[in-house]
């Protein structure tokens, strides 16, 4: 990794402007990641990056991760060969969150359920109740096949 | 609020599948929410929601959000007008971020700079540094007006 990022800055202006790109990591050293698919917007995935994963994302023009479960550095597809090419990255006025656009390699899926979106559930208001119906079940890969041979 | 949520089961297919919505709420009691323009999918914002946020949302209609720099529940758009008015709201495969739609009221403006998007800049790898150029300049309020007269 050779990009490195300054503090933010202090004063607004400079912090909501363009320059700089500042980003400001939380606590534990993150980002928010909001993935969409380059080629019709669709949201694909929502993660997280540390300094480490997001400069590598930048200079290489692959999606790179921090996984918070596995507490390491995750090259998103290195295992399922759904690699995710960026095409733009964004930041928000705040810079504690980016966006990225990508094309999706492989089996043109993002979750790990061999769904193409993790978003593949709606949220339903039914007697009171707040329930899950699942809006996309199709399967573009066996996730049993795919992980248990890595 | 009347909408309570069960904790989230330890059961990987429960979790995954359809039924009751679960939300994972992190160490500070939230969820990351992702909000698109119902109209053409643009990403409008990131933010996040507590259980009281995530239930007034879900049953008035209206995002509600947790301010984490102000400590409290946020209604969207009070201020400036631009409420949001919620078409769909979506969850991933973990439960720990939530996907809303919405159409925006007021100024068709979302960030507090009074750009349509808080995502208006770009960021660009230039001789070994990453810099930002805004995509965006077009402001549809003026926060100086708008957000003083509160």
């Amino acid at each position: 990794m050779t990009i490195t990022f300054a503090p933010p800055s202090a004063s607004k202006s400079e912090l909501e402007g363009a320059g700089s790109f500042t980003p400001k990591f939380d606590a534990h050293g993150l980002v928010t990641a909001v993935v969409t698919d380059a080629r019709d917007g669709e949201l694909l995935m929502v993660a997280h990056m540390n300094a480490e994963a997001l400069a590598l994302t930048i200079e290489t023009g692959v999606a790179h991760y921090y996984s918070r479960s596995r507490g390491k550095l995750w090259k998103k597809g290195e295992t399922s060969g759904n690699l995710q090419t960026v095409t733009e990255i964004r930041t928000d006025c705040d810079q504690d969150a980016v966006w990225l656009k990508v094309s999706v390699a492989g089996h043109d899926a993002t979750c790990h359920t061999g769904r193409r979106s993790c978003f593949y559930r709606t949220v339903h208001l039914q007697d009171g109740k707040a329930n899950l119906d699942i809006t996309d079940d199709h399967r573009h890969f066996d996730p049993d096949t795919i992980y248990s041979a890595s």
